[in-house]
């Protein structure tokens, strides 16, 4: 096969994003950096940790959007930013949102934001408070202004994903239905708004299961799709159950990229798995949550940031080509996963 | 207080009607229906068991769309007739759906169907299986072609029940977002669309709860909204837990008439609960769970018919003026449900 490509809304060429070449010896396809966390406890006044979060280039630098926990243990969103997209300044105060109408409006909760730039538009997608768990919207310009948007769907959802671009005409989200508590099942949806206001269309992408136990309980989005020469590549989450508590690990699918509903390839393994000190061990153990990528079409290389131990931020490396190629090499179809997913 | 009114969608004459007149002597503001049930087990060959069900008034006569469990308890959705709205005939075959290509489809299983006529065309809305319990629609302007519609909410959701207008030039619709199994929480939504295929500003209409217990688990939608002079009235059901499962009794509710997000009046008490032989007793024990009515506006009657122990089918009665003023005189403000509902 040919090389791969970041193509589309992915072909951007981010020189400056972090980079660490592959260690000798090392054999899986994705690798971490040497100084992790990124992140560590206490990274700013009155924090106490944060992960889950989400980064995107911007003016020749870096911006990000932060899950910040301080003592009260309620999480709400940060701005960062950041020369070089390893070394993080964290604001003092809480993103300050207002609503459609000007007034100012901030929601009760906010936690595992992404970003995600849509045409000329940065969406922030994150979980709300919406009488229990949901999706709530916001969009930036600038980044001083952030109005927040109608909650796409109904409760009880998490992990609200946006593609980066349009697919024929219309806006895309993923999101992962769940209950009102720890949600023991879960698989991921898509739907399409023409307006970013009203959202149908509603298909199923992909279930939990597989022939391993990794993603066994549920699994949901993980960053921004990523276009490539062969279909959207996405990070997921995949959950499973031991006797103390689940495990999260870092799954790759490969999305058919005019009906991504369709899986074209998934792999059989996770792709990174709890195993660092501060993956192990946080507030949440055995916690390895990825929420954002930064990428460069020009060398292929990818750059993800995930939440560790829901106390941590981590960076991960690969390149298009190599996890794509490790995507279709280990791939496993899984239920009706390669259908339309419509019922 | 002026005598209230059935007005706009539901100023519609149906003199034929099943009615009786209120006992003397009845205390309730809903009476039954002296020979009950009216539909009763093993109603047609092959069918165990028809409840939770949906009638409308059709050509001078009547029509129902029917929760059909035959002896694979499994249940589909079958067309019945009636001359008297009391007596039924319920069709062999369940009902044929296309999809908007045209191409046979039939849901998995479907229940707990509503049947909601606006404008010229009549919208089923029931429980299907869109990889978890969903909300199902479809239409059928002559009850020969059936129209499967695409699913309007992402699951898990339960209680799908259309507005039988638009309002503000948009369809409405109630929820119950619930989770994939018997869900022991869950309260009452609102979304619109200005097209049923895209949804959204969905909004929290009532929650569970209350100084009373018998709605203290969830609470889910029930027949169409009627409307009246002093807004929208809707039965509902409220559930509560014992020791030995979940009980199922009405309510009734009156909804601001623009913004039927807003709850004006809410009866603190049931209006009906389980006390006859055929709603303590059958498949499920204890459930009393209305989904149609019919109403005359000349007369104000209103005929509520509701699924008994998930076995038979029952009618109820009142008329507008008397629910309506017992709802106001029993009144009780729950939570924020007199707000908009949007956070």
């Amino acid at each position: 096969m040919s090389e791969v490509k970041l193509v589309g809304a992915s072909a951007i060429n981010i020189p400056n994003m972090p980079w660490q070449e592959k260690p000798a010896g090392y054999e899986n396809p994705i690798w971490r950096h040497n100084d992790n966390p990124v992140i560590k406890r206490n990274p700013a006044k009155g924090v106490a940790r944060i992960f889950n979060s989400a980064v995107a280039a911007y003016e020749g630098s870096f911006i990000g959007v932060f899950r910040v926990e301080d003592n009260t243990t309620r999480p709400h969103l940060r701005m960062g930013h950041s020369v070089d997209g390893l070394d993080w300044k964290i604001d003092d105060e809480p993103i300050r949102f207002i609503d459609e109408e000007g007034n100012p409006y901030q929601p009760r909760y906010a936690y595992d934001p992404r970003l995600v730039k849509v045409e000329d538009t940065f969406y922030i997608i994150w979980c709300t408070d919406f009488y229990g768990a949901a999706i709530g919207v916001a969009k930036t310009k600038d980044f001083k202004t952030f109005i927040s948007l109608e909650n796409p769907f109904l409760p009880f959802n998490r992990n609200g994903v946006l593609f980066p671009r349009k697919i024929n005409n219309t806006f895309v989200m993923l999101s992962r239905p769940s209950d009102s508590g720890h949600t023991p099942f879960g698989d991921v949806f898509l739907s399409e708004s023409p307006d970013f206001v009203y959202w149908g269309k509603h298909r199923h992408v992909m279930t939990k299961g597989g022939q391993g136990w990794w993603q066994s309980v549920k699994i949901g989005g993980g960053p921004a799709p990523i276009e490539t020469t062969e279909g959207w590549l996405m990070f997921y989450h995949g959950v499973t159950g031991t006797c103390n508590g689940l495990v999260y690990s870092m799954g790759a699918v490969i999305l058919d990229i005019n009906e991504p509903s369709k899986v074209k390839y998934r792999s059989k393994n996770f792709v990174l798995t709890p195993e660092e000190w501060y993956e192990e061990r946080g507030f949440v153990n055995n916690v390895l949550f990825p929420c954002a990528t930064l990428h460069d079409a020009e060398t292929g290389r990818i750059a993800i940031y995930y939440g560790a131990a829901d106390t941590y931020v981590g960076v991960a490396y690969t390149t298009v080509n190599e996890i794509v190629n490790y995507v279709i090499e280990t791939h496993e179809e899984v239920g009706d996963d390669a259908g339309l997913g419509k019922i």
